[in-house]
């Protein structure tokens, strides 16, 4: 119903000592994990070296049940994947964890993230004979491990010549028959965390609201280019890499991560205030209330009240049961319909002037229906403020963003047209300087590549190739 | 998992002037007062004289798909039902829209509330020989209707004299062939509201936020005692008493209702907010920040940060993902567990004093909870602030109060002991005074029964008879 | 896809003298009975007086399942029901059995049958104020009882005050919180057998062949005009009548019932036999074999064979695992589509003349469709015969007879137009006076309207007002 | 419930000369099918050279409905697949038809049968660097074609090649963007035929009778070692074998193959009336009736019946409204529930002396209680004559004989003590001669290594290695 960007996964991976309800454990977590991934789910079990695994499309919810989890339930290694993919929707084959045997065992993959050389690797191995069962670039990673695991001592080592192989995104929890292995791209693009269990075993998740789920304690975040492999031996990490240049997502912190998630040391929730703050210098507005599109919008909304003094108040309520099922109004219902899913508190907004927050503008049409929302329902003035500058390029590191031909701001030359389509009364998006400063203190960088078009690594001219070719047809 | 009352029913109806879509308006406004009700739900509509049903347990996302939506869609009149219920859950027939055929034509009713004579009510019929299918009082509500009826001309004229004769609470819509009829009785319990829909037709909803969603037209709220009739002749209303005494449910601003919608002329959200703003008079402390148990304190606890001008916070994270099919933790996890559907935003809290909203305490397990995952989070101290008065009383107009032996506020002597039951630094309940002033300026009386005992209407002594006798056995 | 004639119900209930799974048995019973009726089905439980159901649309296998039955399953007596109906198929208040509180108690009631002054019942009752949650002739039942009731000592005093107040077919089986009474109507139109589980208590139901499924030992026909009430005092049976007459509908034997049944002392099987015989007798053909249309053909075909010398053979495989969800072809695809459902075995009529054998013909496409496709495979000459004479009349007396437009037999004024139009070289039916040999040797007699248009009881004028006056539409 | 044996596999393909519907054409022939494989089934369509699918646990009428169907409906070429398996049962990825990708194109494949050198096969490709995603060896089959295609001018050379790779039973559906391939064994273990379409393509199935079902021609068997192409240039055959040496499983006629099927020129039905006369003149016995035990029995007991002179008659009502949700009865009351599924009618069997003919014991519990239940519904004797010999091997062509623990043949040392364990009067099994027999006047030779132990091809050493290998456990 409203435009948006997709994060395209969340991992999650459980070590315990002793066989005990692993699959229970990574439920829990995937249940955390949600928003990063909503199309399909899927959980492997390790019980004495034989993995099982169920999965589906839908949600946690709509996946797993009491019979499903429970044949699969005891053993003491697993990993859970949540996904989100625009193309190959339908294919089965391409819900994760990849679950696979190969010439020296059993091996379960969830990965998050996207590779940038995925063609290059995918034609090198067909080439040799390599057949393929889905269409992500994750089959490729297995690929990869599998050939290195050949002539190495152990999924480790294998897993350490990979990481030299493949290039891109990748926030990995990999599972042998003996071990839980988890691994982050050198420039550790997508967040990935570590933690303790009570029962003393190991946790990895995308991010730490999973680990604190399941009451488990967060350790920290494992470091790019970091393999941590977890096993009967303890704990080890291998730095696959020497020299690693950190490039997290700066979206993770504006809108795809949980707000009671800490990345790289940092409270998501603190980090949009801070959004929200570093906005109401960038753009002040002399006006009645600030509020917040809901959810990633509120948090932004109170910071922003802080720093102006301008009153924070809620503007919007959420239908919380509008779920998979839910009959879409049809098209010519639809333009009076945004209200089933977010209604006006008009006591808020009745003759006031307005400051709203939200994260993004995608195609600028949920924007526009908002703010018509807000002055039909009294609204004096409607000023707009952007957590996120302008989307004007793709992603290639596991994100989702629109084709340019849709996005306003590849479609308009100024934020004056911007803000006069969607009807606003001023229209700020916060600054590339600025969003950075949202961080400021961490030893970190980012990618910010979405919005400048600056990629941290090279990206190869055949990067779409891999869409394209999953969907080319040859005459055999 | 969570302790907390229910309310019993949300009741929706729609009048249009041609045939059209009307149950896809039900199922929209359905959508909207899901909160009031979440254990079944059914629509029923009229095209040309006849009414077709579809019913079931489970919420508006659950029992309403493409398919039987469509079967019934097409009509004029249409009325819709959310319900919970404690007793008799396992009873399709208590299901409503009860739609029904008597002598004189159909007649579909909803209805939300409880008769306080409905055992007497049901004693009588049957001893005339009538058979009940269901163990609600809303079937006496239909027998009655249609005995009335018989010498009667109008079944508005039957609706006026059943009005004299159901005690208690009752919000109700009733569908016949040709007409829509809303009816609330005289002490106005429960809230009923009237719209305009886009199309010239009319609706009516237990709740504002109801036409809101389907883009109607807020008119007014139906008054205590009066029959609103929506016919090819247009609206017309009765008013069945001369004297009524608005008695309505306070704790439909402090809990049930949502944020969103008006009754008698005051945002629900507002409310709220005057409830923390009175709570930080009444109870003040000295804290670091804020914060609301989400989604019912949210607004209360805005309400005590700017009254008492301690900031206000986010402090938790619930998630939303979680439906019907969860698979809830056993007992032995069960303690560690709260994390999963509520999770701290550690950065809010750790350090500080907080001051903790949340709009009522019934058991008291999970402010136990609440209030230790906060401190175990980092939290110095936590000052807990009751939106509402102790629950010490039964409620006898549709709301499921629990039993006296469970209620904290019977078991322990002193709001001391409830505080140092829970874990709390300091405890605060509104009084029922301040609770009266959070809608001061209107001119409307309340029910406070289940806080003081002081039942607006007399409550007869066999009021619980007929929990019991539904389940009695008789020998025959 | 295939035409044909339908069954309305089927009945089952069981006593023992201690709570244990009765359900189950019912489960299994109503697998049994699953024939009579595949539209709707449920099972009422009574444990210590209180009575609990589970219902729903769709067969036994789609409506039960380990959950709705274990939470059912302990009681120590139990009724069911499968339902077919061609009106009110989405009103789920029809599906029985109907579980009712009224004066004296709780009742539950399965029937099979039909009255004949359902209209005039159903009108008194109204005029006095009932209300209706279905269409259906068993509410009126329902009501009769409970108004007998209330000036009878004893459910069984009502159920034979009852017999003498409403006319037509019935077989029920009802319950009440510490009986379960058996009673038939004085024709005796549908069969109702009584039996003895293992454990000593009794069981009920419409067909033996439900009995023999739960290794309970058939005793007897019910008879009609009898009523037999079973309780912790043993077994009891009442005459309700001085006089019978029992009429028998023929066409159980010729269609509806199992063969594995016995009805009235004579096996269903052994009576097909017969008629095949008869039919050999009365309109013999020289050809090279005798086949069955499955499944009700079969035996039928076993005895012309025998009587005629001709040599039986097998000529079709019917698909058994065709299922509620099975996706029929489109209108353009069907005339090429019955070989789905029923496939020929060419081994056996190839370059053969053929004796087909079948039950009945309604409309004449089936059989039209099945000769062709004979006739395709290479049959040489297909003479059709038919086990039961024309149908040319309604059945007021619980079978879904089609309406008289569309019976082949009423729109054609001979054998031989029919026989044409169907594409055979022969047809026969079995004679009227041929029918009634089937079960020559029996003390019995017969309901043969549907034939003859002669029924054993005065049919009223408005009979068929009671289906249209459920649709019909009032002005309140 | 009952013991028996199992075929494992079903096989469908079609190729239109325009898109059309072909995913309901191979539905309705996996319907066909049905019987060789209940446990999974998948339809893959190829349009305009991309391949879509649809795949699931269950029944055809369970995995497949309008929806999934509809999306992938299009298309002029279409694969599809029913399966039966005991191992890896609850691997997704077994579920066939694989579709897969490779270095030049799309691949899409369904297998009957079972290799015999799957380890070796396996083994190799693995020590090569490759994946697999299931346990069956179908997967190993892609491999092999992928391998071969690089180095081939087309699909067929590779599938030429591949068919002296790999060893064993293989009735092969493949399909590219643009051709259906169809290919078997040199031994033609399995079935597989070929018809022509009413719109002019063709169709290969598994058994004659799901090519009936669609109502196209059947054409011919495809020859053992042959390969059969399909494509826009018309059909054209391929010999990849200079000697073959055809070995059937005759077990295909015995049980496997529906009646109305023909193999080899030879109706099933046929072959089945055959083995029956065998029967009567190798084991005569004087009784009174000849019965069969549904579905299979039947039409082995009319042979009997007409070559002994001794009446034939339905002994046996089966049930056949069981589905999968059928809650099978407690262990304790199993004993006791046979009649829920196979019901006596009476009457045949009552003071009667039984030939009954089932077609093979495999552990002998089911034929036991079977001749129990005739006996205790009053059966004088029970002569039991069985359509196999002994089963006393394992198969390694694609069935699954139980192992031979289980057995009863090889638990025991003569006929006459099975006879006495079971309970029957006297027993015989048809001899390995006689049984070949019943296809006298084919040129057609048959494996019979279930039964005798002798196999048409070498079986090595390692057979069942691949089988525990899919379980093996090896630490990384």
């Amino acid at each position: 119903m409203f435009d948006s960007i997709h994060e395209e996964c969340g991992v999650f991976g459980i070590y315990e000592k002793e066989n005990t309800k692993v699959a229970s454990s990574v439920y829990y977590g995937l249940y955390a994990l949600q928003h990063r991934g909503q199309e399909s789910c899927g959980i492997a079990v390790c019980k004495d070296g034989l993995i099982t695994q169920t999965k589906g499309f839908g949600l946690v919810n709509d996946v797993f049940n009491k019979d499903n989890i429970s044949k699969i339930n005891d053993g003491n290694i697993a990993v859970g994947h949540v996904r989100y993919s625009t193309t190959g929707g339908n294919n089965i084959n391409n819900i994760q964890p990849l679950v696979i045997q190969h010439n020296k065992g059993n091996l379960a993959l969830a990965h998050n993230g996207n590779l940038t050389n995925a063609y290059e690797l995918r034609k090198d191995f067909e080439s040799k004979g390599a057949i393929f069962h889905g269409t992500s670039d994750t089959e490729s990673i297995c690929y990869t491990i599998v050939k290195e695991r050949i002539n190495t001592h152990s999924i480790e080592d294998a897993i350490k010549n990979t990481m030299h192989i493949i290039k891109g995104a990748y926030s990995c929890v990999a599972m042998s028959s003996t071990k839980l292995i988890a691994f982050r791209d050198p420039n550790g693009f997508r967040p990935l965390s570590l933690g303790k269990t009570k029962s003393g075993g190991y946790v990895v998740s995308s991010e730490s609201c999973a680990i604190d789920s399941i009451e488990a304690e967060f350790i920290r975040d494992i470091e790019p280019g970091e393999i941590v492999v977890i096993s009967s031996d303890g704990i080890k990490s291998i730095k696959a890499f020497n020299n690693t240049k950190k490039s997290l997502c700066i979206f993770e912190y504006i809108y795809f991560a949980r707000p009671d998630s800490v990345i790289e040391g940092l409270s998501v929730h603190e980090a949009r205030q801070n959004a929200g703050r570093i906005l109401a210098k960038e753009a002040p507005i002399k006006a009645d209330v600030v509020i917040g599109v809901p959810d990633s919008g509120i948090d932004a909304a109170i910071g922003y009240s802080i720093e102006s003094g301008i009153p924070y108040g809620i503007g919007f309520i959420k239908n919380k049961y509008i779920g998979r099922s839910f009959i879409a109004p049809s098209q010519e219902e639809r333009e009076n319909a945004v209200r089933i899913k977010l209604n006006v508190i008009k006591k808020t907004i009745e003759n006031k002037s307005i400051v709203l927050i939200d994260d993004s503008i995608v195609r600028g049409t949920t924007s526009k229906r908002i703010i018509k929302l807000l002055k039909d329902c009294g609204a004096k003035e409607v000023h707009l403020r952007i957590t996120a500058p302008a989307f004007m390029h793709p992603c290639h590191f596991g994100t989702d963003v629109d084709s340019e031909e849709n996005l306003i701001a590849c479609k308009y030359n100024s934020v004056d047209e911007i803000c006069k389509y969607i009807g606003a009364d001023s229209l700020a998006y916060i600054s590339v300087d600025g969003m950075h400063k949202l961080a400021n203190d961490l030893n970190c960088s980012y990618c910010d590549g979405c919005f400048t078009g600056k990629y941290p690594i090279e990206i190869p001219d055949n990067i779409n190739e891999i869409s394209k070719y999953s969907l080319t047809i040859k005459k055999l």
